[in-house]
């Protein structure tokens, strides 16, 4: 099989030379709608025999109990660290034992960051140790401490108004939760911020929409030009109550000691396993989680779930003799946590062949029981993604939302290739989130069959399209 | 006022001279239930007077703010410890300010007990450093620790099947939850069934209902005959890893260290205040909380909030400038974490005055969305009682459930005085009890608002109707 790849003002053209039907013209399919529809119903008996095998079949709980193995073993797999190295060398082995194909490790180099020791004392009003967790590239205290006078603020414009007060103080962030992706900007650029109006240290109430007294760690990140000061995450319940301490007029001093250290860069890798397609093996659809996590708890549902649902689908396909006509390409993506720095390193290596990537796919939202699949491409490719999901009808998860996302993926999305993302139920996802409550407990087998399910289905089906998803 | 007490076949037999209407008969009243119906309609507007006030007036989350105020200040307030005892003199001032009447300390001596530093850190087959919490009363280990290889059994029968595996080993507890008092089980005898079979140590998943890693301590019990042994709860988390570790095979071996050390009971007091009756002031209905808890988090659910929606119950009651018939006495009991030990005292001093007792009152579960009193006491005070939380229709909480009790109020019950506890939505009680989450972060103003009405409005109309609540 031979591409002629060119381009003809700005757009890629694919000409597959020995397929009647395979033709891309100025990104429009040779296939009407209507045929593309009846290509993909089709696929209707494969669609039940991945469902039957992977939720009531011998493959069940499958993706669940080889998730506990791994991070039962190694534990949380923080970039840089000898668990991480462990873990991915364990799933070089699973996966060539499994049978899967070109399985290989893609170098490349991560941050390498290590807490320490750690510990903050409330000295005044009253002496109360709290449990605090170091923010990923944090710098550590000096060895004898932090000791200050704490200002606490609900939100960066309270700190703007205040900061003549800020000075020579540790910062108490006890801003709400509204949503993640809001809330979580006091955890990234809290310490900046702080340190702009002269804070010797930050403490972010951690960005949890529940809490039982737990500390939920993440990155954050120093901007040059403004000193660098240590900066931990505090519970929801030590914030709310350094709030009202201080609207009775209590002083709160703190001790705050942290041996956070960053190292040079680790050696890491991407672990890469494939089902190599049968007539278009250049072609790629990619199903991906990532393998690092934070060092707290198991990393089991950010993002072990989302690894191995990935990993599960290619094993439910080759388990059933599937082969599809494009490459279905597992990738277990190296510090995500740290900024997506695998992913990064992949796209460089691999982005020439962009046009070749018929859709990405990531979970790394948890893999609770799916809502359905969200995605980014155009309309087209949409009304094509919503045909290939209503083979999920047996499990009635059917539906096709916007924002197909993900860290590990973005770089693809924005260079145009169409992406996916898991949509589940998330609602007890950033009670556990970062935290030493992500482990196996909060793991569900059978909704991870139901989750390894859909995965396989949509990127089997994808894979095996005669056309490649069209795009913008 | 006077009254001759008799006794004549078993009953006792209350006259009062100087009342046309509260004469007991061989415990039967003198009115009939249909006047005791009117008498307690007419409470209707006392009723939303007290519910106004306490929930959309100026009294409006002040038990919330006071509760806040306290906890922030001394924090856990375990038996034995300086901050409970601070707890107390705050109170004992809190309630002579608040004007309320024959405010006294009556003392007892209470179980002191400190947890110290402890530590378990799983060595073998990875090393995983665990979060545990010692057990109340439990011996500590060694300076250097205990380090010894893990038996995991899910239940006591398990134990006893396995018995001859136990000896020289860790005997870890992980039983499923069912409901508290069944598996509470664990936690009270687990180190007494594992030390019966030669066990060194015993480490018993936490009793909660969910979890985010999070240790949930309590008391235990070790039993004349049979050898001491530490015991500290773990995290579900960490008892399920576990299972799954035995399951596969694995050797686990944890390195325990408990500082733990029981020392001579310590002084502390049951603190009292009191509205006393205008008409039969030697009679008595008595509301209550525990002010004691454990040393972890803030005890702000447990008891914070039963004790100070008790203390409300008098402040509304004050307010509105009401004074009951009989006396309506505020009891903050000392030490009921460790068995109810304050409230075993008071019963001791105040027993012989049994028969003056009309309602016993505690609560003990959460002071979250009332779903109504529980009540022990002869079908005929439950049929009173049950008029009178109709007087609760503005709030729509007007339910009688069967089962009254509390750990401090049970030696009155089982001497035959009526009892009555909050029935609240515990759904989330046991995520926090006993654990660092038990915070204010927990508690709800408004729904402390509910509580207090439920609580003022029960306990001022038994107190203050012609007759006391007719026993069996």
């Amino acid at each position: 099989m031979k591409f002629l790849l060119f381009t003809f003002v700005g757009v890629v053209h694919l000409l597959s030379t020995n397929s009647g039907k395979a033709i891309y013209r100025n990104g429009i399919s040779q296939k009407t709608f209507q045929e593309i529809k009846e290509e993909i119903a089709c696929y209707g008996d494969v669609a039940k025999a991945i469902i039957n095998l992977a939720v009531y079949g011998k493959a069940q709980n499958r993706s669940y109990e080889r998730l506990a193995l791994l991070v039962d073993t190694v534990g949380p797999r923080l970039s840089g660290s000898k668990s991480l190295e462990k873990a991915i060398q364990i799933m070089y082995q699973n996966l060539q034992e499994d049978g899967l194909e070109n399985v290989h490790l893609e170098p490349v180099k991560i941050p390498h960051w290590e807490r320490g020791e750690e510990s903050a004392v409330m000295l005044e009003p009253r002496n109360h140790k709290m449990a605090i967790l170091g923010l990923g590239s944090s710098i550590g205290t000096p060895p004898e401490g932090i000791t200050a006078e704490v200002l606490v603020v609900t939100s960066f414009d309270e700190l703007q108004r205040r900061a003549p007060e800020a000075r020579g103080k540790i910062v108490v962030y006890n801003q709400p939760y509204t949503n993640y992706s809001s809330t979580v900007q006091y955890r990234v650029q809290g310490a900046v911020e702080a340190a702009k109006v002269g804070a010797l240290a930050s403490l972010i109430r951690s960005v949890a929409s529940f809490s039982i007294y737990s500390p939920h760690t993440g990155v954050q990140e120093y901007q040059d030009g403004v000193p660098k000061i240590p900066t931990a995450c505090i519970t929801v319940e030590d914030a709310e109550m350094m709030s009202r301490m201080v609207s009775r007029g209590n002083r709160i001093v703190i001790q705050l000691k942290m041996g956070a250290r960053s190292y040079p860069d680790a050696d890491s890798f991407n672990t890469v396993a494939e089902i190599t397609g049968s007539k278009y093996p250049e072609q790629v659809v990619l199903v991906s989680g990532h393998l690092d996590s934070w060092d707290v708890g198991q990393g089991a549902m950010d993002d072990g779930g989302g690894a191995f649902i990935s990993w599960e689908a290619l094993s439910l396909i080759k388990d059933l003799g599937l082969r599809p006509k494009r490459t279905l390409r597992l990738v277990l993506w190296t510090a995500e946590e740290q900024g997506g720095i695998g992913a990064f390193q992949y796209y460089q290596l691999h982005k020439a062949n962009s046009s070749n990537y018929s859709l990405v796919m990531e979970s790394d939202s948890g893999t609770f029981l799916p809502s359905g699949l969200q995605f980014t491409g155009s309309d087209k490719a949409r009304a094509i993604m919503e045909e290939v999901m209503s083979l999920l009808k047996p499990i009635n998860i059917t539906q096709v939302f916007r924002a197909g996302e993900g860290t590990d993926i973005n770089f693809w999305i924005q260079a145009g290739v169409p992406g996916a993302s898991l949509l589940d139920d998330l609602h007890k996802y950033f009670s556990f989130h970062h935290s030493h409550g992500d482990t196996m407990t909060v793991m569900d087998p059978k909704q991870m069959n139901i989750a390894a399910a859909l995965w396989a289905v949509v990127s089997y089906v994808v894979a095996d399209m005669e056309e490649m998803l069209p795009r913008s």
